[in-house]
């Protein structure tokens, strides 16, 4: 998918919104667990009920790793049955030298057919640009992240700023704002303005609204941008709303809450 | 496996030799395309050629990844056939919130048996520890990497020190010498020294001989310490060293080189 085609999926829904399908065989309804395949009949039920109020999935592979191979034929089966037109991402955080960093970027884009996948920048440039030489697809790069971690190295003062601020810029050079967003995390209000300002143009992809504790309304009035220029993700406060058999409204509640309120800050722009 | 298992197997083989197993289906021989599984046949016959010369075999997962699910298929029968006792890596560069990282560490742990897998650091603390709760596992996290992007951010200049060497020191504290490793590229002799000065007791996981340029006896000169402390990686030098039918006598003959090499480095400890 390309940028205009996302901004006008934003436009036209009036939302930003990425439901993240953290989908835990723990976690989902009983009444599942005698479903040949579980984990895709949640996603299933949970992209039925959201697909019109969100413009994005992401899958954090690591919940369907842990389940070895039958967790990848999951994540393949709920890739495939996300509706054409809706920006999917692949949260895998890879990142490794050039020669391999292709295949990972072969893995997300051509094997499983993803419009974008996640990328950790510590190993630099060339585990970063092999992301970027694929038409219509994008590399997310880990800028500042949600959790506690992000304080030990992202925000160590080097000679050129902030850590994050300098990987942020470095690492934007390498691409455009048609093919690279950047992973800020939804905990950082406080940093968000200054990072709009060092990339006025980028789209972030911002993680730890609802069970982290980021607030929707702060993250919006200080990131949003003339094309929006934000996804905005929420996993478990979507996906686990409920956890009986009627777990796929409450979701749609959740994520429709979720929505009004984008929508309110769209009009704003 | 624990350290001094680890320690024993270097002493009784005179090698702190790790094949790594990059298995690349366009680049093995032709003449096992027809096999049901290329890869893994390939890797069974390269296990078989090189498994009493070496400590250690290194999967990298993004050759694996990019077949799909067949290809993790091919990744477990391999990671069930190398022989118990010998030490077994996922370089998989994995890290992700601690929640999530905790998934990543079961999928290597637990789902494939793996005794240690390699961790981005980038996201920090919660990102690191949860793969340093698991008995006789490993985490090998990410120090100074071989390729040429490792000057991009890892030689940062912090306030504490070049960001590598800060990334190291910091992460170190989280665990031990029996739990964590760190990759240090052999393309960077240089600075290898100086990092066995700041951690005089930890293994290092050293890629980049090879293919990639790196010398064994500078590394060996500069990192081994009295309990070796090296696992010294060669992937593409010895799975390809051939690429007819004698292909795992070619890699055979490869390992022995690099081991007759380290059994004379180890004999000067």
């Amino acid at each position: 998918m390309n940028r205009q085609e996302l901004v006008n999926l934003i436009r036209e829904r009036k939302s930003y919104l990425c439901v993240g399908l953290d989908t835990d065989i723990q976690k989902i309804p009983k009444h599942l667990l005698s479903l040949p395949d579980p984990i895709f009949a949640f996603n299933k039920a949970i992209i039925d009920a959201t697909k019109d109020l969100c413009v994005s999935y992401k899958i954090n592979t690591a919940f369907y790793e842990c389940q070895g191979i039958r967790g990848w034929e999951s994540l393949q089966r709920t890739v495939e049955y996300i509706p054409k037109g809706i920006f999917t991402i692949a949260d895998a955080k890879r990142g490794d030298i050039g020669n391999t960093s292709t295949y990972y970027a072969k893995t997300f884009f051509d094997t499983y057919g993803f419009d974008s996948v996640t990328v950790a920048p510590y190993m630099g440039r060339d585990s970063v640009t092999p992301f970027l030489g694929f038409s219509e697809k994008w590399a997310i790069v880990l800028g500042l992240t949600s959790n506690e971690g992000s304080q030990d190295f992202q925000q160590l003062q080097t000679s050129e700023g902030l850590l994050y601020e300098q990987v942020m810029k470095t690492t934007a050079s390498w691409g455009s704002p048609d093919n690279m967003m950047f992973v800020v995390g939804a905990t950082q209000a406080d940093s968000i303005a200054a990072i709009r300002r060092i990339l006025p143009d980028h789209f972030f992809l911002v993680p730890g609204v609802g069970a982290q504790g980021g607030s929707l309304k702060e993250i919006s009035e200080k990131g949003l941008n003339k094309d929006a220029g934000l996804l905005v993700n929420a996993s478990r406060a979507i996906i686990y709303a409920g956890n009986d058999e009627r777990f796929a409204e409450d979701a749609r509640e959740a994520a429709k809450a979720y929505q009004a309120e984008m929508a309110e800050y769209l009009s704003a722009l």
